[in-house]
């Protein structure tokens, strides 16, 4: 072995783009289609609903001022744009509301950094369901393998933000896909789009947070439409001295990328947002739920309520009398008792002033006291109560674990797709939506798909 | 002083704004502007002369197809482009060859990360000469401060290419101070900029190492864009916790950012390329013509020729006999015969096979000596000559000192302008393109300047 194959890492860029590219539609089971598809309806969704969010709005202004070739749809605008400019607007749009999925893995929002480069690029090529669904299985397995070779630094220590970084490799490797490059091409593809990738974590709370998903899309379709017309680029971007790895994460463990994920893929650990809330309040949503659900707990039953959960909760979302909308969001003792009285919280319209002074509502919430703990997870709550019968009942839930039961799943984020669409494009449109998601793989082209996702 | 304001470069991102933000046309010695305007004639040459090059005809081929409105000129050719996509193009011509300017102070290539952007933002808005030469100094003295700060660790150690990087600050800052952008969108323009800024400096040697420069003025175009739409970011990107300066470079020195530099610009350190070689055979050239203008030295009466030189250059670019005319842009022999024999170095063409292995040159090419030294700057040439008739001259060069004969450097630059430019649009437009630039200060607008950069 020379020198230059002894180097950490060696190989590992090509490596990933070989396993990525040959990636085929058989491969890929059909749990994990599932899961893709349920990835796909949720991103949708979300870009449905922050399509009229200001930032959205600024930058979809911007690029109709530049104007260009309407390939592509803009979700919930009449407005067509060229695709690489598509997938800008829509990447920011869909992630406007951080209600976009997320896996640990990156650690990061998967989806949205590939979804809407390879949708829109799909639309303006006609390239078949069963193609896209391919290729964003292949940008998603790459970008979580990415992820892991260079955590926790990269995003923990120095303060990248993956969802833009890692995010555009992702990219670049379902863009590559669709396009069909060869290993020449695809390598330099992630080369491309690695050398433009960029992000900064401080920028959240900001316009930037969003940006950072559509820059993703948008260097990973650039990255692979260069490659393919020729544009050069390193081979290794991710392991050569001074690459991406070096100038971007005190980690670097290019031995994980051969690592093998739960159930096969990393797809199968994807986390989906079920509530339009900060996300260290969702499993005292959750287990309120199953309280609700298992036992058929009524408010009015209600006597005390003790959440457990871990400390850091107490400084993020512990706001104890909220009084705005906004705040609602961050109040673990009104999100406990939003769950126990069944109130819809993946609804964006149900964060309101109405709601976080509901008198039945705020009574509930004051008999909720809060136990925090050390040494558990941030995203678990148990929940214990007892009724006015003096029956003790309990039930905990951890936001942090993927779903074991891939339908219940599914019946879920059509709900949350429902909530988040109906008011931007009405029922008949959300429905037919629906519909052709879920039959995603048979879709010969994604033209009235992505048509229904405009106005 | 409370804790934030104590933290180290508090307030710096708002201080390099508000300097940037508040320079005047009035405030711009006579002297630096004739520099500026030396930085757009030698920046827009380089671009005509790149734009035949193979990544900038893919680029256009890219650009093209997406289309949008042609508010602004590609240099060298006829299409016309968004301000936007022309930035990027424009951006990536003018640094194909290498032969642009450079300033040790960012380190890097100031002027093409910030002209291609400014020059077509100013275009498709009717800004006035002034207007753009005010704004192009104001970008090109933020974006030497902001390298100063990160030095030199940012390029050095880690390894990112500040052409790219800080380039995309410079660009930000002039495009928003020709937009006339308040305070807030002005440090908001830095961040929405600083947040997408990248490019790393392994993939010198590539196509990639072109796209960098158009990238810095394309984020520093879209950066100032969105923040006059009133897109957020944070005021504080450089040095917040996180921020920019902590991620990117081990060097974080805000006072800098207070020095004066020699002749109270930055600019007046540019240094520019006459020679279309390998810098570091600058000064044996620059050496070699001083011998034969000052002495009138011809090649018949060279008996022995000695270059003293810094051991690097050893490394760099000592081809001892080259056979291509690539080989002789890297051999310190030939660049010195070639100089001594009032060959014209700074053509393209004058790099060819017939040139390298031309009878009269190689006798004079097989007289030089090198002698490495250590100690002295690489960017430094002796030459010891020993004439036919016993007679003993010597003459020295640093092309890494700035010029300080602004006159005889602008004639300098037309000359180099004349052999770049002419090949591609002929002597008449040359000349109009020198004879506008010359008086760029006074134009109403670049309307027709630009348009006569292209086809």
């Amino acid at each position: 072995m020379n020198a230059i194959a002894e180097r950490k890492g060696s190989g590992l860029t090509r490596r990933l783009a070989e396993q990525a590219r040959t990636l085929t539609f058989a491969a890929i089971p059909g749990e994990t289609r599932a899961w893709a598809r349920q990835c796909i309806l949720d991103t949708i969704a979300c870009g449905i609903a922050g399509a009229s969010d200001e930032l959205t709005e600024i930058l979809l202004a911007e690029m109709v001022e530049q104007g260009g070739h309407p390939g592509a749809a803009v979700y919930g605008h009449a407005e067509r744009l060229p695709a690489a400019a598509a997938a800008l607007v829509n990447g920011a749009a869909a992630h406007a509301l951080d209600f976009d999925d997320v896996n640990l893995a990156m650690p990061g929002h998967p989806s949205v950094a590939i979804l809407p480069a390879l949708l829109a690029l799909a639309e303006e090529r006609d390239s078949s369901g069963a193609d896209v669904l391919t290729a964003f299985v292949a940008g998603y397995e790459l970008e979580c393998r990415v992820g892991r070779v260079l955590a926790p630094g990269h995003y923990d220590v120095l303060g990248f933000h993956s969802t833009a970084t890692i995010g555009s490799f992702g990219a670049a490797a379902a863009c590559a896909h669709l396009l069909g490059l060869d290993q020449e091409q695809f390598v330099a593809a992630l080369g491309i789009a690695g050398t433009q990738a960029a992000g900064l974590k401080s920028m959240f709370g900001t316009m930037c947070k969003p940006l950072h998903a559509g820059k993703a899309s948008y260097h990973g379709l650039m990255g692979a439409k260069l490659a393919m017309r020729g544009f050069t680029s390193r081979a290794d971007v991710l392991e050569c001295q001074q690459g991406f790895a070096s100038t971007h994460s005190p980690d670097f463990h290019p031995d994980r990328a051969l690592e093998t994920p739960m159930h096969g893929w990393y797809m199968r650990s994807n986390l989906f947002k079920y509530h339009a809330a900060c996300y260290m309040v969702h499993s005292s949503i959750e287990a309120a739920r199953k309280l609700r659900e298992q036992f058929g707990v009524t408010p009015d039953r209600v006597e005390q309520i003790r959440v457990s959960l871990e400390e850091s909760c107490d400084r993020i979302c512990n706001i104890p009398a909220p009084r705005t909308g906004l705040e609602a969001k961050f109040s673990l003792r009104l999100a406990t008792a939003m769950g126990l009285s069944g109130i819809d919280t993946g609804r964006l319209s149900t964060y309101s002033e109405a709601v976080a002074t509901d008198p039945g509502l705020v009574r509930l919430r004051d008999k909720v006291d809060l136990d925090f703990k050390t040494g558990i997870p941030n995203t678990f709550a148990e929940i214990d109560l007892l009724l006015t019968d003096g029956t003790r009942l309990s039930a905990s839930h951890d936001a942090g674990m993927a779903s074991d039961d891939t339908e219940g799943q599914g019946r879920r984020l059509e709900e949350k797709f429902a909530g988040l669409v109906e008011p931007v494009l009405g029922s008949n449109r959300c429905a037919e939506l629906i519909s052709r998601i879920g039959e995603f793989e048979m879709l010969p082209d994604l033209r009235e798909l992505m048509a229904l996702t405009g106005r």
